[in-house]
């Protein structure tokens, strides 16, 4: 096996020696498949189809989903077969997705009937949800069972190191307690397994967002959870590495949209490098243009405002301060929130709380730039002549002023916005921070015309 | 047990019944400190005091950092040293840390003496590493040991739920494979571990960074990862829970730092609601003040352009849009490629990459926005006087190629930034996205004034 992998990779770089080297030996799968996927699709198959179908299923797993797809489409449905026939449900059911209806139908054909019959039902999951990141290889015992028949189903099971639990059920089927690996061990046969069965169950439902089962995992420091359907009955389970990638996995995705990027189904774990520059352009050019439009509020108060600005210059010279700072501010407090209420620390009733928070802070943040900005004024501008009627230090305090307003508000408005749109159940990370950037720019615009104007008395 | 939570529950709420149903009934330990988190840390108190130490010690896990100190400085040394008699050993040196000296001390003489001198070297690792996330719980076995000695120090462990390993060390005491408990399960006790042990062994060292150690554990899908001393000698074990807890963790940081908020240590998985006002302030405003002082560059270049702006007022009004387009694809290249880095798919070698990639996607976003930018002005502007030997189509061109101009460099400065910050081995995160966004301000504005007044011919 290794002398093939040798044999494919000198396609690629004859010379390189010291990698062929690292991969030869007992290389972990996932190590392979990083090395593969620096390859071309073509070659990689190359390599799959001449490696024994169980390592090839292995490695297959760590492949991005992209590379996977194109595998998938690339490979002989034969081929397909043999390696599936070594996975997980769930890893089954992902590779198939991947594929026309067509050639869907002929692997699932060559494969044995229960297990094509599980993975095609598992394919019928929606993405995102816990059904579509669970594995149907899993053991159930009712109450009534022995030690020495939970002992007998773990040596038949084909997965054993990915056994964590037995799963205990009563005469409903239902889930009702399970078994750990260590309490088998030297135990005496006879016994019944209710007698040394854990209780405490945890569950989710199939249609439950996966997010929220990873974060259940996570919650109890389970080794997996189970998913039942609406009688209790188990259907799959959930582990902990895959569960770990969904966190992951949601945790781009947050970061992303936060900043404005669009998640897309297309780049599902996929990396940077390996995104197209027009898939890259695709996530991006949304929001951007969203944004220029937002934009052309703040373009508008300008055009409003344009004779004072024509008045008194120096007005156009400190508007990017308070844009920036507007947009800081709020983005920080957008920020916090959004986290806080993805991790569930807040909930939309705490609302009251998070605002009176946020004035606190905000006023605090607010004098500390005031006395920034009058500062800054003095300096930049101290030897500018003013127009007639206009002293610095009078310009200087009333810009300060609605630099001061625009801090508070900014902030409270990056707080608030994610809260009010998790109250209406949507994802609070539909609130990119740009998009609060650009509210804040035509708020703060507001208030630094409204304020100035008044204050200097301009009309 | 469950009758003195509920009497310590009335203290603060007479007639919420179903919520103290709901605590006295099987109810998991993380549940319990969730709600014990509400209250007062004097009413927590009486509540841990009361019931067994073997569960307080288990709920005590679950309780924020701050919170685990505070209650830790109000316990008696010998409520304190009950409580941690139950504790694993990475948890005993969590809560010994937040001790002062003395105390510290006194806790550590009341301690078994096996036991006081793990808790004390594991304190002694600095927050961050992952010496000090690791547990001492753990079993090592030579290779030459008997499946019998196995199943006997997995009879004697004390905390069994918690055993995932079973690590075999070769003559040199190195670590050097796994066994697993269900290779166990009816397995004939004479056989040697060594026939029965898997060889592929993962580890890190105890100064490495915590969130090194949980990305390897969970690149390789493990239970526990060993860290070694630069010997092989097994020092403690790493599990997948604290792992998840150490993510988790990380990735709010990222977020924070992307955003322009520190982290700082005070913080540490404490909630949004908890922190006090003033740690919030102390967190933000350094970023805000710094950004502040960024931000006179962009004035000094207005400042310099004044009459410019004096001439053209129509050039003020577009300068916003200019700068937001800028900050928004700048954060976006920056955000894309920091996740890039944080997850290793992105090396400071890949530099040339990236910047051949984000020219092409930055070229197409801003061919979009110059069409969109100059339609704006013609709606916005379109029924606006110019000054004499201006057409609005001139200006309106002006603008919208350095919008391009803006839009290629401030993708690249977005994306270069922190992979330049990553080759001098410091955390890209520390470009946070408004640093990018004041930076390319200023280049912002210079592409800005130099492209329009050359193109229209001003001076």
């Amino acid at each position: 096996m290794s002398e093939r992998i040798r044999n494919s990779f000198k396609i690629i770089n004859e010379n390189d020696t010291t990698e062929i080297r690292r991969l030869c030996g007992s290389v972990h799968s996932a190590d392979i498949a990083r090395k593969l996927s620096e390859l071309k699709v073509s070659d990689v198959r190359e390599v799959i189809i001449k490696i024994n179908p169980h390592k090839a299923a292995h490695i297959f797993q760590y492949f991005s989903d992209s590379l996977q797809s194109k595998l998938a489409r690339l490979l002989s449905i034969e081929e397909l077969a043999a390696i599936l026939g070594y996975m997980a449900t769930d890893e089954q059911a992902d590779v198939l997705k991947k594929l026309d209806k067509h050639k869907q139908n002929d692997v699932l054909q060559l494969m044995p009937e229960k297990n094509s019959k599980q993975a095609s039902a598992l394919a019928a999951y929606p993405e995102g949800t816990a059904g579509s990141v669970m594995t149907k290889s899993f053991i159930t015992l009712p109450l009534t069972a022995t030690v020495a028949e939970a002992k007998k189903k773990v040596k038949e099971f084909e997965d054993p190191r990915n056994l964590h639990y037995i799963f205990v059920t009563d005469n409903l089927e239902r889930v009702c307690g399970t078994l750990r690996m260590f309490s088998l061990i030297d135990m005496d046969g006879t016994i019944p397994v209710s007698e040394i069965a854990d209780t405490e169950i945890f569950s989710v439902r199939p249609f439950d967002d996966q997010e929220k089962a990873a974060r259940k995992l996570e919650h109890y420091d389970l080794l997996a959870i189970a998913v039942v359907d609406d009688g209790g009955k188990m259907l799959g389970l959930i582990t902990y590495d895959d569960a770990f990638e969904v966190i992951i996995k949601e945790q781009t995705e947050d970061m992303q949209k936060l900043m404005a990027i669009s998640a897309g189904d297309a780049d599902n774990g996929e990396s940077y490098l390996n995104i197209s520059s027009w898939q890259h352009f695709k996530k991006r050019i949304l929001w951007i243009v969203g944004l220029a439009i937002l934009g052309l509020g703040s373009g508008y108060v300008l055009h409003t405002y344009e004779d004072v600005l024509d008045a008194l210059v120096i007005l156009a010279i400190y508007m990017p301060m308070l844009a920036d700072t507007g947009g800081n501010t709020g983005s920080q407090s957008a920020t916090l929130v959004i986290r806080a209420l993805a991790l569930g620390e807040l909930k939309a009733r705490d609302i009251f709380r998070v605002i009176f928070k946020e004035v606190k802070i905000s006023v605090m943040i607010s004098v500390v730039l005031m006395v920034l900005a009058y500062a800054k004024i003095a300096i930049l501008s101290g030897g500018t002549t003013m127009p007639d009627g206009f002293s610095l230090s009078q310009i200087a305090l009333a810009i300060s002023i609605a630099l001061g307003v625009q801090v508070v508000s900014a902030t409270l408005i990056g707080a608030v916005l994610p809260i009010g749109v998790s109250s209406l159940k949507l994802d609070p990370a539909v609130i990119a921070a740009p998009a609060i950037t650009s509210i804040v720019d035509i708020t703060g615009l507001l208030i630094y015309f409204y304020t100035v104007t008044t204050m200097l008395g301009i009309h």
